[in-house]
């Protein structure tokens, strides 16, 4: 008989609100199973209100880790022990590994998003970025794309009560990296949008927008802004093409879909939670093709 | 591809202490996915002190339920939001259900005691039974088996802070089922424990004695007090065969070992959580042949 789970096996988790739709247990418990690391992984649907609650309930369930999705990442930075240097300068988690009791909290997103890039033979360095978004996942692609030497980026987010905190985000990218080029603007000013994207190699969308019930919308108004030679990206994997993919596509950019960001950030986490390499070939072919 | 666990699969467990030895993830799991209920079953070691954190993290994680084993099943029941009738009386639980947030809990090991003698073609109705130990499990059976028609029971506990309990258990039962006789008698006066046991039909081991690491015992030290007639039952399922076991069946006693109950108190217990049978047949021939 196959190897079952037993009174033995260690769970992890992905935590966020949604996530019934997340492609993550398969890909873990696939790897796991593979590698024959006896570890099972689920999803909970925990809100952000919920998520001390939820780092203690890992405490008290000894659970090896969790993953940590949109709205909990900026949360659960908060309630984590100790923080990976990234995760302390961008200020969220998207990954907590619980090494006997003790949380640590670290960010593979922003890992993920030049790693699927380059896997799709996209070298971000000396580039222009111009991308929507101001939560973790954006805020994490932002100071990683930063590191690793793109040349500017123009960040577009809702001005409300987050918006200072994406000032905040450009201000630490320019005291890390000087070299980087880094203005934020009102994404509700599409004129400027229209503006920053014409301008950039790449476009990101790092907001909801796309994702459903948003799956109608896209950040982008006006589509035919975009020209062959452009990149455009959407970290929403669900719908796997989004509204602003569909669109980006008829234009005739290169388009690159969120699920590979999701791999990717997968892969940095499965190497923290296992010290082992997810069989990166087996997982793209078999929930990513 | 085979169904395999999802960001909507739902979570169950066992919490108690040790559990790693447990084989209720592999009889739950292999029957949920048999029936096709999208639900995955591992074990937490929770320890007692830890039980009302351990309802907490339920909560949060939006948990199915709970089976609850030793030490925790009466620090389960102080900690439940509503009690089952038996839960109640018994002051133990082995089993939560988690309805929208609303913990109620159950006891189903006396009747997993009572159907596995019937399954073994073993009917309590006036016998007499000598039982030891007064801790969730031995309490349920005690409970249980009077009100199924048992004539007469001699239970033996240590004399320590839970004899008060026994003799608490004692008096209820003489209050619920008034034809039944109970009495009342120190583990540690062997003489009186051959007495009773000379005098039985039926001898339980309901105490932990016999399970690792205390698996070079056994409650009965002169185990030639067992005549052919006598039907010998473990509570302990871990071994397979107890020390209590192997004497007796050596002294040629119709011997029934512990996991018969784990898997008749499983039984009803999924009951519980999905409303469902338990394939039964398939279950025993897997993990209980």
């Amino acid at each position: 008989m196959e190897k079952m789970i037993s009174g033995k096996t260690r769970l992890l988790a992905l935590i966020g609100s949604p996530v019934g739709h997340s492609g993550s247990p398969q890909m873990y418990n696939y790897s796991f199973k593979k590698l024959g690391i006896d570890y099972v992984y689920v999803a909970f649907d925990v809100k952000e209100d919920k998520v001390k609650d939820a780092l203690d309930a890992m405490r008290t369930f000894n659970m090896r880790g969790c993953n940590v999705t949109m709205p909990d990442k900026i949360a659960a930075a908060e309630n984590v022990d100790e923080l990976s240097p990234a995760a302390r300068i961008i200020g969220a988690v998207n990954t907590i590994v619980n090494d006997e009791g003790v949380l640590k909290g670290y960010i593979t997103d922003g890992e993920g998003f030049v790693n699927n890039l380059k896997d799709n033979g996209v070298d971000i360095k000396g580039k222009k970025m111009t991308i929507c978004g101001g939560g973790g996942a954006a805020t994490a692609i932002q100071v990683q794309c930063a590191l690793d030497g793109i040349k500017e980026i123009s960040i577009f987010n809702k001005n409300d009560a987050f918006f200072a905190r994406t000032e905040e985000t450009a201000e630490k990218i320019r005291k890390e990296v000087p070299s980087c080029v880094v203005n934020v603007f009102d994404i509700d000013d599409q004129a400027k949008l229209n503006e920053e994207i014409k301008d950039s190699d790449i476009f990101v969308n790092a907001t909801i927008v796309g994702m459903k019930p948003l799956d109608d919308q896209s950040v982008v108004k006006d589509p035919s802004i975009f020209s062959k030679d452009q990149i455009v990206c959407d970290v929403v994997y669900n719908p796997v093409e989004t509204k602003l993919i569909q669109e980006a596509k008829a234009q005739g950019c290169k388009t690159i879909g969120g699920k590979g960001m999701l791999l990717w950030q997968g892969v940095s986490a499965f190497k923290l939670y296992t010290g082992c390499d997810m069989p990166v070939d087996e997982v793209k072919e078999k929930f990513f093709s």
